[in-house]
């Protein structure tokens, strides 16, 4: 086997992370290896849609299987071929609401997992590993005419991702984000990339311009004064008969590089998706989030459907239907 | 055993169907006892509301546990008993919403199944066996003053129970149709009798005049141009917000024999509904359902519930007790 | 307890009984329809074994959906539609332990089920109804070469069933009886049909010569003193370890007109039969079980599986697979 | 109905009841120590509420593990420590949706269980079980700041915690009642203290002035006549659409000692709450309850979470969480 | 109220245990009032059974719903309510394998639980907390002719109840512990009264002379050294074909005042009882252990079934029971 | 069946397989990129193994998550990451049954997964998927001490993992098969690559030399005549009581390269291992396995553990767990 396939990461411009040095020799080459296998992806994946022309956004899937950020269970690790598995269910047309067709390469592919559980167990850290994942969702990026839409994961991911996009495109993006929780903390049990601290990474880092957050249902007052320290715009569920107007008629991504949608599944009422690991009561219903999404006007260069946690999901994964149907709507958006 | 309960149906005009072309002798025997068997319990039924007086229309229950014309799963032939049990489970009061007492066989009586599996396992083909489900409902339409009310089954049922109807009262009727897909393929997989087909067969046939359906979120091309092909009705859910005053203010039947509601559980969200084989998310709440049924104005000459899944239903039976709500508030749209 | 409710059902030799003295007349228009389709289907399907050859004994199936009798679930009246969707479920080979192939007619088929619900829904009373059952064994006993294999409901359906089989073949038989519970009240809660009961009326009807109970582990004085009445020979599991060797190598049916074989699916343990209404632990392995049945000697003439409760089985109906296999095996030694 | 049943409680002015007239002499010394326990209990928390300063009212669960009194299923009895367990489980944060810190002991405190079982287990009657919850509601209204907040149990509970907070306030509060059935049964199959009459039981005894009932969705003719009876005001979900802008601004309270608010989880459509004894499709989402209980105007001075219950739950207590939260947000109302 | 409830625990012989020296003065009467309240409910109970008259020795069950001394979950604290409502469920015979009549209140008795939620939320700390576990049971030692069959909680029970019961005796006791695991530990993560060091304490305190542990199929290099040390007689799963003729003929409790026997839940295979916290496979299965424990001879004093774990169960109670089960038949070898 | 699909795989003598002729150039480069990445982590593990020093053989996990071979069910390649799961859960200690600690590195090890999801996802065909098993196994091999344990995926995986190990040893192994089915299709469903039929492949491609069967308890008529034609010895469940000796007592690999160890989950019986795709009840207990297991005698050179199914397991992953168990002690049986 050549060793042309092992790229020389840090030259390439759009710069590539420097993980290198966080991580011992053995280390590195076990990245490059993983980076190289979803480049060679990406690559395939790319070919074929320009083969078939006419696209100007394609949906491009990137799976993050990483559980280990969060507070209180770690089941999201297991999300990403469980969406999949949903997403191609024979139980439901590949269209959209909207009419799009979901089986044509050009609006929905798939460049597969960061392998992120064997890079752990080998001995990569958190940073280095962070660093993974922005590199991987950059390969993404530099291949025409994908645009990634990541399956998580917890929501510490949403950082290295968001991270990417606005490296990759060279400024800030406005983020139209749904949560249950704000995820803003400083640090959450001391740990900075943990999943309820990614947002506070991306505003430090310069990564968006507006950051709207809606389904707001557990603030404390830490993470109203983040909010208030970051500008962000935030909307309380309990004052949603209030807000509804205009949370069903926003527009983003004036001034920036785009609109990124970052969609934790609990923005939604339990009694929609049960499987996530922090039942919030008082959420949106699906058609409540719909409406939000298909009203939203922006350019959306990019997305994520998080903290899916298919070990409390029902035994006929309901809520990994619900997950797919995020992602398939999404993509309704992203691709043109 | 005298041979009286062997009718002579083909001579009984308002036409018991010819499906004696389609079996052999043997299999036509077995046919012809299983009819017998119904009309004999709809005579009964039929004789004791009449014994008790004053009742104008009384909907009387008819199961018909088929699943095989599903294109994923056949749970729903395992319905009827359970949507039965639901029905009469103490855990509620036998009252409607609007106080009619089901317990009162002048408003709520029941013929029981047409024996689907065992006419299958005779090797009865399917082209007969909609035909024997046909009849099967003329005979309880033939006991005044009994209205069918259909236990499915998978929505495939609606076709021959339709026909029964528009057959026995002499002409088409309108039709109130809700459910998450619009169930008008042209055939399905190859099968003209598939349960994404019902609605064509039904309007090819003439057995509808108005076909208003209502909770549609899957709609495909092809099925797009059968509704405008066939003039059928549609309404999105996308679109729900702004359709709903006209929803809850449908007035049918003008001009026609009648009104039919065929309601598919799925026309519920998965939240409200998760014992169906199609999750669909961003359906209907129950209340959302209940004040269109409530509001509707018309003669309801019958009507089924279809789709219920108990193999994908709670441990505890919610969608059961779902679909017996439906039934309830059916009944007391029908008997009067 | 008084001889009143013990009819004269012996008098009618192999004849049908006289039940219709104990409906009012639509009701006994409805019961005579239902015994009608038993006979049109049994004669199908003997037809279709005649028509292969060779065979001199055919299992064939009857589903008796009773759940009533039961005193704590009622569960097992759903159970014969269960049964079979395991009998035929893709996931095993149709082949016995010894390699009987089951999907050869002349192995194994079915006459459907009695319509027991419909018949209780249309006013039948008990006694009519174990009539009826009695009816329609005979009915399938009486076309050659086919033997019930009878599919539970609850364990009051051995009652009326045995009889049957004993009045058709002009003689009493002897019973394998494998179970939790030696089933021999008197009465229980007052109901001398319950499924606490069918051996002390099977015994008191002489109907078996001799009753063999093996599994047992809930006996109360009341009942030894009633097995000690009747000669009841019972072997407890508390001395398994010492019975073993007896209870492999069982010798049955000398001197009568054969053997029947009624298997209780909570003779195993719950560990391998969860979906019982009465959990008793320190039951049978299901090889254990398998060694006295494919140890067994005699002519079996027909057999019953009964209180599978659907409702108390793992999701994935890991007791349905079971009962199945008890059917399948029993089918093994019936069919020759 | 005899009103010898009805003691003569209320001639204890605020003192404690005279249920030792209703046992016997070592059943009154297991009643006496049971109240006791719980007086201790409530002196120590007091306590240290008072230390902290500051509290004008104080939320003080007390957990009711009664079940006995249901007409269909008495999981409720296992309720209380699972409410407790989702109160305090570490997947949310401990904040109210306005920011009242729930760990601060002077918002929220708890006093433990009145030993249910162990008194009907030692053969203490109906009757003086419902005085020994009422003495033990008293012991914590006497203990200042201390504000009652009740975990059912079945909804029968709520007769004995009304009548402590009247009789130790010294006359009728308003009572905001949120549940699908109005519970005002004379008698519900014989027993009068059913959890279908808690609200006829405190009509008659003049506990309450206003009765505003909310989220009705099966109201029989007899309960009809009793809220017209008692002159109730009742709000039925069939015109929620209609209703929601007066029960968005509700003020009660005003002439008499304060509100008391009695949750019943089932208000809730059963998609939000799956884990009740009593499915009735058709109810509130959670932001619907939320909506009623954030607007409400008045002094809340006690109220109880009833019917919650676990063995109807899902596998991760959806349920629990949800009834946590209707804890939580009343918590927010009633602490100050 | 009489003050003559609160006794002078320390001036007592065979002394009740100094706790008092832990906690502070309103912990103290808290602490004292919940002894008070089992001594009455003992003395009631044993009033009871003397006044039927001719028991020697009386089962009593004595919950102790303790769970935070778990290493991995903390379920157990919710079982003994679960237990004892599998032990009067319906479903099964009260007589035992051997014919003992368990609702006869000379066989079987109950005292209730020790409310250890309640004293560890009044801030009682552990090791005050074992000490009123050990004045409980001593409290029911001392109502002849009762002896306490304890219900946990987890593992961690055992110390404090094998305590109290060689103190009343004034003496070692025998133990026979079915177990998966040996709880030798020294500490476990620093705990000393972890549920993985019971039998530890018990050795180091002098409480038992011989210690027969059985099932064991995880032991650590360290707990094979405790074993050594404390002269353990262990029997490992991995030699049980070699080693069931001497398990099924033990003699305990020669020279020592009786036999203790301690039943952790998952002595038994996980097949046999899932509801436990560590799936250890390879168990026994639940005729093994009724061959143990029936042929075991020696004056059974005390015992206890722990570790049964209600969140892992099946949703219809399977391993509830099996606990239940556990309990009948310890019973009917304490009881005389 | 023609020989054309078989490659000339066994003329590249313990090199890596010619794959690329089955796939166009970008999948070529994809699937280099995946076995260069599994190469860079069996690598980094070895190292490791041998920085720590004195290891003969250490078990390297290698996942396979494949379940497409499967005829019914498709789970088993969401396996992997659950069994891992298992075997470090906080809930078991990390000792084997006979005292290995299996937290060293030197006793195991993980090389992680074989991106089987992606392979496919890319066009990547059966054949060439099938080269790229062997390929990954052949590097784990390549790096001294490792020796493969595969998790599987379904049992089609067995066939290149054999072939893998046969190439790299240069020379057949002898096999020891536990199974509820011989696996031995020529082709099923006309798949040669199908679950059915791995060692059919193996033992035509000369692989094995000797293959032993044990725990059959569903054997079609072909498969007896495979196992004839291959030589295979077949022990089957219904004489398991008489060749007991024989399989507890089992030696292997004489004159041949080593022994391999294939399990299928489902050689359990369901009660024990519900996890799995096919139910066959009356299988082995898992203290039978053991008892084969670790009596047998061998130098194990590989093993697999294959058809687990988490979509069957229950909600608390028991048959992870048995799974896991299996994994370790194969582990104590090859590392040393």
């Amino acid at each position: 086997m050549s060793s042309a396939w092992i790229p020389h990461w840090r030259r390439v411009s759009r710069g590539l992370c420097n993980w290198a040095t966080f991580v011992d020799e053995s280390q590195t080459r076990v990245v490059e290896a993983s980076l190289a296998l979803i480049r060679e992806r990406a690559r395939l994946k790319a070919a074929q849609v320009r083969g078939k022309g006419g696209s100007i956004a394609t949906t491009c899937l990137v799976g993050v299987p990483l559980g280990h950020n969060s507070s209180f269970l770690q089941g999201p690790a297991f999300a990403p071929p469980k969406i999949r598995k949903a997403l191609w269910c024979g139980s439901t047309n590949s269209t959209t609401e909207e009419g799009k067709v979901l089986d044509d390469v050009r609006v929905l592919t798939d460049a597969g997992d960061v392998p992120v559980q064997e890079l752990r167990n080998c001995g990569v850290n958190d940073e280095a590993l962070m660093l993974a994942i922005t590199d991987s969702v950059k390969l993404v990026m530099g291949e025409q005419p994908l645009r990634p839409l990541v399956l998580g994961g917890d929501h510490s991911i949403s950082y290295p991702v968001v991270r990417a996009i606005s490296e990759s495109l060279g400024g800030p993006v406005d983020i139209l984000h749904l949560d249950g929780h704000p995820d803003l903390y400083d640090a959450f049990e001391g740990k900075p990339f943990s999943h309820a601290s990614p947002f506070a990474r991306i505003m430090e880092g310069g990564h968006a311009h507006r950051l709207v957050q809606v389904g707001l249902r557990s603030v404390t007052q830490h993470q109203r004064e983040q909010a208030k320290r970051f500008g962000v715009e935030q909307y309380e569920m309990r004052h949603y008969k209030r807000d509804r107007p205009i949370l069903e008629s926003l527009e983003l991504g004036e001034g920036v590089k785009g609109v990124y949608v970052s969609i934790d599944v609990d923005c939604l009422d339990p009694a929609f998706a049960p499987g996530v690991s922090h039942h919030e009561p008082g959420g949106f219903s699906f058609r409540e989030v719909m409406n939000i999404l298909q009203s939203l006007q922006g350019d959306i260069v990019g997305g994520d459907v998080v903290e899916y946690n298919p070990e409390r999901d029902t035994r006929d994964g309901m809520t990994a239907m619900v997950a797919a149907k995020l992602v398939r709507e999404l993509c309704a958006k992203i691709s043109k």
